[in-house]
């Protein structure tokens, strides 16, 4: 103990504990101190790796759950996913030059929650934020399901365990996250970079065989089950469609973690986010493309992406196998993006008093492990409910996603329309930012305003084709998340008002007498130490005894005699055998009576045993009079342990 | 409040606290007051219905079990049933004439643990204790499961929910054991003479059907599953007795329960005891004998008292339906018994400190409540285990009945072997009873040590033939039950010595210094309440603030200036965002150079939120402060709540 510093009655030191081995360092790491925690930035090449994995991996499912709602109208119908997709790509784009403005207007992180609070509102910012903790979880269930799906398509004999699978996948990224994960770059550069080789490879060898006229179809495609047409309707279209939308997921990202970037960097991350955007473009059409062209039938046992490689590469050879590892890594690398989204963006609602603080509470690994742990119980539990079906989760998916890109997009133009209308050189200081006169406000107002409205199209396009799907639980679990995370907010609010030193109460007076109630149940050594403590509290010291026997009772008066030193005992006779009431019944006659500079202390004797197994052995009276005893008011309780070896 | 007595410094009072209504009473009754206890006693006819139940109720499966063992070597072969029944009731003479002496031998309750205790020890008495209680719970299994086996004889559509039904009757006997059956005798008295009436009526109407020629056989017996016919050999013929001995459990009820008589109680008892083994032992005959002849066929899917009944009444008809609910009800009552018995050994254990303490607490309803939901949960979980099946429970069952059997006459034996060798005129009073000379003390030593003999043998022929059958279970949970019996009363002991006052520690020395810690985390109201308190206590308060966040610790200093009244403040800094050990770290060495007249008390702000719900909100740091400082020396812990609206 080095005492560093003394400011008059105030001293600082630094405790000498360092943390112990345990079943959970072995686990998790060794803790982590406070000033360990990285602050180091990383370029363009690096930040796509690590921002895009949710964008880039959703190539994996998009286009296939796109072709499984038109193969419902026929196989003959799929080449109608070539124009659907270009209209997905056309969104795509007006996304990103939209999210581009954000990345410039927010250079300390633009995220759909701060956007949203700093030029909506606390409500459209709050429902920003419970639309994308819901995708967050999503995000996990349907990468994971995918991913496992990938692997199922190379072994079906998986197929059964598939469930099992994506669980201890999710633990296992689970404990990574709890360990934290040194985000040197590499980790994520190495295996995203290792998916685009792959996956390029395959579009790029597939247009070339293609052109070369060698390029056959699926060998033996899997067998479709519906038997039954459905007519193409525009309805069938749009849920195609919006289906295909969640492999826009992901493009919010790098506007999240513009901060990561080195400097300048918002142009550093603008650049960025048009790489990954045209990645991602190409990608879906080049996929799509190929997909109708080699004839893909979608379906749950086989991925698209599979079929398409294993035709593409003329067997099950090595290659293909590399890129199914590559798309499964991919996939699982875009949960582990959620990993890390979740529970800051859900440390950020705690901060601003919205969720839970322990929230904001960084574990012995400078990880949000409480967050962490949440995100893995519920998409555990999702991949459970949903058999680790990617066409069951993506009803469910999305849906949040483009609620926050609309609100985030509106909140956008309201802020250039706030630009636009302050004088050249005037400021407005937000907390997430500073608003300044911009010369282009009315152009920037109109892309952000754009997004916005293609956004809130698809999001209700979404909504009334998917309803019946899955998409009503979202629809109806968001409000309910507000609402709770505006209680939340309430409660704290209220507390600390409550506890506030500002609006200080009167001063109360000095305490001039202290009661002394002592329950006991009988006298022994642990009794007599709470007496010898209590002596040093007060010279009114009355000892409780509630009589459920008489002969126990006898007992109890008799030592009390000998060894009471004098002082008052009661005994409550209890007809019914309980004991607490009659005790809190008599404690709230002795408060009715109290002066304002009287207080009451009760003191329990404690004999605490050794070992944890015999608590069973005891009745926990101390423990439920404890919890009835501290919601009275001007009462004290006070134990006074005994320790038996 | 009114004070009723008043001996120097002790007050007696009794509390005006009346009950309220809750879920709890509505389902188990309103509480009783202890002085409402019953004590009121029975006659003979009333004393054979309310202990004979799961002796007479045996008669519905000892037969049936007995017969299944044999059919295994072929349906030729089941005539075989009626010597070994003859057997088993010769057994019975014997334990009856055993139980006789014990019962005027002990006319305060002789049971086998307290025959056990008073002439064996300690050792044999928890034994005994440990066989009987495993026992009761298996009488529940059991007899549940036989009482669902005649109900899905009459309607074999049932069969399917078998486990469902017996759980559900389980449930329902506890509730009505948690309300406390009111023992009016009346109760008891309808249901088994219902039974004996039509079970004797079905007996007799078959002998008189069997005389006149027109008693036909079994219509479309139920068809045997097993091809492969077993030898006939001795261990098939014991293993048949071993099942058959089954009927015998419960004949030792009388015995536990004689204090319950009119007097002369030891007589009524006796008689009553004679009387039920006459009953038995004629049932188990006449059953057998008629089964035999009609060729009933042993099955799981139909008990042998329905194909026996619906064969002399010729139809599944009204007479029928009444046997088989009369078979039904007998059976519950027998399930009934032992959440009668169960409860009352364990408290008898526990008050002899061998089992938890709290078994011998009396509910609300004045009944052994602990007891009664530990009874239900496990048998409930047995009848899960075992699909509710009466064959592959039944080689579980009656071991330890016959264990406790032989150690109860043993010690009878040797009871009177003391006797024998007192002068008339000298007494040995022991807890149970008081032994005196008696004359026929020979001739009864006799009869007792016939009686734990022919026990013991049928016990090894139980546990050899049906080792491998699932006896192997109770065979290894007894020693460990007795181990743990004696562990839980080591404990006990060696709690009671450490906290006598009869050889008392060196008196400890006043205390003369109270030195205060209060761990805050903040300053607010509730820091400023508990401060104000803890100025009551001493002079020497130092708060302390674990700074895990220095933006934090800085308000905390500030506020502190501000409001903490000059005492000292000292902030820990936790480099690795922990709250309790660094706390725990400073009061150790506190304590380490503290004097024997000092203490430490550590004063622990909490506010107290309105709702439960809010709990959530808030991490628990004083709670587990609590627990960790509960377990060090000479510290006292005071809880100073703040109520928050």
């Amino acid at each position: 103990m080095n005492i560093k510093e003394s400011v008059s009655n105030i001293f600082i030191e630094t405790t000498g504990f360092t943390p112990k081995r345990s079943l959970q360092t072995m686990l998790i790491g060794r803790p982590l101190a406070t000033e360990d925690a990285p602050h180091q930035t990383i370029g363009k090449l690096i930040g796509l790796a690590v921002f895009s994995s949710d964008a880039m991996s959703s190539v994996a499912y998009g286009p296939q759950e796109l072709m499984m709602i038109l193969v419902a109208a026929g196989t003959g119908l799929l080449h109608l996913a070539f124009p659907i997709v270009l209209g997905i790509v056309g969104l795509l784009m007006i996304l990103t030059f939209s999210y581009e403005q954000t990345i410039h207007a927010y250079p300390d992180g633009g995220g759909a929650y701060i956007v949203a609070r700093d030029n909506l509102g606390e409500l459209p910012a709050q429902t920003a934020g419970a639309a994308l903790l819901t995708d967050y979880i999503l995000t996990v269930a349907v990468s994971i399901s995918s991913g496992v799906a990938q692997i199922v398509s190379a072994f079906p004999a998986l197929y059964t365990y598939r469930v099992e699978i994506a669980v201890a996948m999710i633990l296992l990224i689970m404990l990574i996250n709890l360990r934290g994960v040194k985000e040197s770059g590499i980790t994520f550069a190495v295996p995203t970079y290792f998916f685009l080789v792959l996956i390029f490879a395959t579009v790029i060898i597939g247009f070339v065989r293609l052109l070369a006229g060698t390029l056959g179809t699926v060998v033996n495609p899997p067998t479709l089950e519906t038997n039954v047409l459905q007519p193409l309707t525009m309805f069938l279209i749009l849920r195609s469609f919006a289906n295909g939308t969640t492999s826009l997921t992901g493009v919010e990202a790098i506007s999240n973690g513009i901060t990561a970037f080195r400097e300048p960097r918002a142009k550093n991350a603008g650049i960025t986010l048009l790489w990954m955007a045209g990645i991602l473009g190409s990608l879906l059409i080049g996929i799509t493309f190929l997909s109708i062209h080699v004839g893909v039938i979608p379906v749950d046992g086989e991925t698209v992406i599979s079929q398409l490689a294993r035709t593409v590469y003329g067997s099950r050879g090595p290659l293909y196998l590399l890129t199914i590892s590559a798309t499964t890594i991919i996939l699982v690398m875009a949960a582990n993006t959620a990993f890390a989204d979740f529970p800051r963006l859900g440390a950020l609602h705690a901060g601003d008093g919205f969720l839970p603080r322990q929230l904001t509470y960084r574990g012995s690994r400078l990880v949000f492990s409480y967050g962490i742990v949440a995100l893995s119980v519920i998409a555990s539990l999702l991949v459970i409910a949903f058999q680790a079906s990617v066409t069951r989760l993506i009803p469910l998916y999305a849906i949040g996603v483009f609620l926050s890109f609309t609100l985030s997009q509106t909140g956008m133009a309201r802020r250039w329309w706030k630009s636009g209308h302050l004088k050249p050189g005037e400021e407005i200081v937000e907390p997430g930012s500073t608003v300044r006169y911009d010369n282009g406000w009315k152009h920037k107002m109109i892309i952000n305003g754009l997004g916005a409205f293609c956004t809130a199209v698809v999001m209700i396009v979404f909504a009334v084709t998917k309803f019946k799907d899955g998409a009503w639980v979202v629809i109806l679990l968001t409000p309910v998340l507000v609402t709770i995370f505006f209680s939340i907010h309430r409660h704290y609010k209220n507390l600390a008002r409550q506890l506030s030193l500002d609006n200080p109460a009167p001063k109360k007076p000095h305490i001039r007498r202290n009661r002394v109630i002592m329950p006991i149940s009988g006298v022994h050594r642990g009794t007599l130490e709470a007496l010898r403590f209590a002596r040093t509290l007060s010279d009114d010291i009355t000892a409780v005894h509630i009589s459920v026997d008489a002969k126990e009772t006898a007992k109890v008066e008799e030592k009390w005699e000998k060894w009471g030193e004098e002082y008052r005992l009661i005994v409550l006779n209890s007809p019914y055998r309980v004991f607490l009431e009659p005790l809190l019944d008599y404690i709230d006659k002795l408060a009715a009576v109290a002066n304002p500079t009287d207080i009451i202390t009760i003191v329990v004797p404690q004999f605490i045993p050794q070992h944890w197994w015999t608590s069973f052995l005891h009745t926990r009276t101390a423990e439920s009079l404890r919890k009835a005893l501290l919601h009275r008011e001007n009462i004290v309780i006070t134990e006074v342990p005994y320790q038996v070896k």
